[in-house]
């Protein structure tokens, strides 16, 4: 599977994955001492049951390997996963950061409306918004020229790095199962997300709900609550 | 991959997997901004350096479902393993359990050595071994049938079953990647284990080293201490 | 604070704890960069928005510290509780396992009605109730019998207890903090689970109640539903 | 407590804990059947002893809530530590960030020598240092004002703060145990580790030592190796 591209320059990759609908219905009727090797009806029902009850182990005996590239800002969201979630990432003390950061489309650009808890947004004024996107390009250029200019001057990486905006791209690999995707998918793919973090997290339910389908439509029929 | 045969009618069987030594290279190189697609002499290096530096993470990014089937004794050892590892076990609440039970093999019927810390086991003399594994068939079977009469009468499985002996076999999946594989089998492969969860331990070591022959020579290298 | 009696000769004993509401508050203030030292009605609000809201981490700033004695198939489902759960348990390698193991009351003698996914239990006549808690002592009696004689004998104690009944009683610590307390309530302390689970987890629930109250009463009023 | 300053305006400060070396020493007897009121010789010789051994289940029952203030280049390595680590942090979605940057000390300026895996740091010539610190505060100055600026445009505060550095500071809430604190202060008080997470895992560490001794001199004394 070919990546899917984000946020201009940026992208959700599956690796590699170990995961079906059918390693769930087995996890499960091992409760049975039962094992099938294809889907039937009643294993749909079965996933559906176990997503409505809340019973989570049954999703866990699969893996998904994601290679990405988003926004630092977006990496340290990502990263407040814990349970189920294992990473490694792109080490700015180690290597020199490429001069690639976040710039919102025009169409992103954004203003903040309501109040805590209750945030919408709404896009600005497509004249302010260019003004925006520009001046976002402008002080994130010039913190990537001082860093090189700190670097050329012999300052230690992990020093000079300190001056790069959290808009600056990342990489990294992040390891899960289904039962902590859609953890991730259920508070990151909704409203109330940030923009940037949503469209990773959609590219990732995407490539979930290619691999396993029944257990994906069982999550949203569940309201979007991860069992 | 077939099962490998443990404690006398047990079983220890890779289910699935999605494991190799490249996986550990990748995920570290991620760091570097690196990916390669065939071990070199000095990607085994690496393994080797992550290893001995204890950076842990990236073992993390593969992972291996197995089918376990072993007495509850060992099953509750096994289960006190929590980061990263995730099971489904057979439910004696909905499922009748079945007339299975431990017997030691005469060879392994023991006396317990020394003081707590620094106890040693030594075979009991062959006759007296013969008389310990009968009395334990036939405790474990009066139990079983005891058990099969109060299901008879109607009395709920949930509870019935709490007569069963802690030998009573059990069966579960048990999903994990290489750096909970290794703290499991650093600790339960080892001498200050309880036979029977080393000979379980021992299979799954065995499994480990043929999908990950580098990163487990260098478990093995570095004193068998999981990174 | 003294402990709770349960399942004739078991109990849950809190230890020690590092818990209040506030902490709660606190917590998710940092988000906004305040703090304060007295819970007001805006404060409740709070904690009943982030619990309604499945904003979980606010609620792991805390810890409770059990002491608890219950028979070991409830110790088992209690370890299956993996994220924000520490366990220490009395080891049946290193001690000798004292005489003591769960007989039912006769009123929660049951049979099971129904099918899988919704039984019911129903009490089994008085009679016939009687007769299974005598069955259950004389078999769980005579294995303890069995035991002292394999200890006697000088087989080791971490073999010769494998004949001991899944009801016989275990001791452990049990460290955990508001969020994971409240998941174990959930699934536990719910009308689905095994009756002498239940009164574990309703003693666990007592306790939590005493000492964070709000916390407690938005857990009930947000249906139960661990954040 | 109060605080430990660190880092011209960052601190590590404990808000609570729930933590002796005695709750380690009854944690390991439960294994026994024991429980002791107060620290013995031989006490002091099993917390010795399971750490040694890496037997880090009885270092798990007690609990340390931090309050921290460091830049958020240094708080992302911190919550890299997932296993018995609660965070929550202040937000620069919900809430505007003060202008607060690191600028190293001019004895902090650094330049790095070696290769990757064995890399040392050596300080930067006075005139020089003196130079990249006033560098650093120019570039991080101005991505504040430029920050200030978007938001007075109305841009969302979410959407401004992605040209922040990594260098600004923020705050949070961590809650941990002796033996996650340990893995923490193994990696982090390190000579492999960067100087500004290092004093933030010295302070860590101090409290650590004040409130658990004996443990911690437990820890030192078996090579800081984590149970």
């Amino acid at each position: 599977m070919t990546g899917i591209d984000i946020l201009n320059g940026g992208f959700v990759r599956l690796d590699d994955h170990m995961a079906d609908d059918l390693s769930v219905v087995n996890s499960a009727r091992v409760s049975f001492g039962k094992k099938t090797d294809h889907l039937t009806d009643a294993d749909r029902g079965l996933i559906n049951f176990l997503m409505r009850e809340h019973h989570g182990t049954p999703f866990e005996h699969n893996s998904f390997r994601f290679h990405v590239k988003v926004p630092i800002f977006v990496a340290r969201e990502w990263f407040r996963h814990r349970a189920g979630w294992s990473y490694n990432e792109y080490s700015g003390r180690y290597s020199e950061m490429p001069e690639h950061y976040y710039i919102p489309d025009f169409g992103n650009v954004r203003t903040q409306v309501g109040k805590p808890g209750s945030y919408t947004f709404e896009p600005i004024p497509i004249a302010e918004a260019m003004d925006v996107s520009e001046t976002i390009d402008m002080i994130n250029g010039h913190a990537f020229r001082t860093y090189n200019y700190l670097l050329a001057k012999g300052v230690a990486k992990e020093l000079a790095r300190t001056i790069l905006p959290v808009g600056a791209y990342t990489e990294f690999y992040a390891t899960c199962n289904a039962r902590s995707l859609m953890h991730f998918v259920a508070l990151r793919n909704d409203t109330n997300a940030q923009y940037e973090i949503r469209v990773a997290a959609e590219a990732v339910e995407n490539i979930f709900g290619t691999i396993m389908p029944v257990t994906h439509a069982a999550f949203i029929e569940n309201g979007r609550v991860a069992p």
